[in-house]
């Protein structure tokens, strides 16, 4: 999915950027399997680069800027589609993912069982 | 599930509560269907009271209080599993939804589709 400039800057004027550096939440959803690969953060560019160029792009909270999933590793996400929640300050985005969403080599970042041990 | 204090314990001293109010995100999938009902946050409290009762509790960044979802509405989530991310701020719950997530009357909060127009 892609939309224009306009578009994209329409749906990021109706956001509520209430978390940590100005973000929504972004959570990622494998459009076919339903697993939840990740959870991320954009602010208002990163969302209007993903709206506009069908690739996920994020807020990096450490890094303090801007990056495209897979920018480095080929592990990009392409943006099937998007869903705003209730209060605007959070965002499902369903993905096609290619190769793995976590940095180690998991299909998807909640890899970690919580359990009785 | 549920989980010992102990337990419960032992996981809340691995996150990191690196978000708004000292929370970590908590996503909220449908246990059965795999749908993505809402996004919420957590304090380690509530994350306690959550892993402990079975029964999910939230931080409210609004009322600044902690609550369990359905408290007032009856439409209570039973925690079936629970996953941490790889970097420990984000956790992804599987519950079972009693009624529906949004409190706009929807099943799930992310009930408005980002389209061309």
């Amino acid at each position: 999915m892609k939309l224009s400039l306009e578009e994209a800057e329409r749906i990021a004027d109706r956001l509520w950027y209430r978390n940590v550096d100005g973000t929504v939440v972004a959570v990622v959803q494998d459009a076919e399997t339903k697993e939840v690969l990740m959870v991320a953060y954009m602010n208002r560019e990163a969302l209007i680069r993903t709206l506009t160029t069908g690739r996920m792009h994020y807020w990096s909270l450490s890094r303090r800027r801007i990056w495209m999933k897979g920018e480095t590793s080929g592990n990009v996400q392409d943006l099937v589609k998007a869903y705003v929640d209730c209060d605007g300050d959070a965002v499902l985005f369903l993905v096609r993912q290619h190769g793995v969403a976590c940095h180690e080599g998991f299909k998807s970042c909640f890899h970690n069982e919580v359990k009785s041990e």
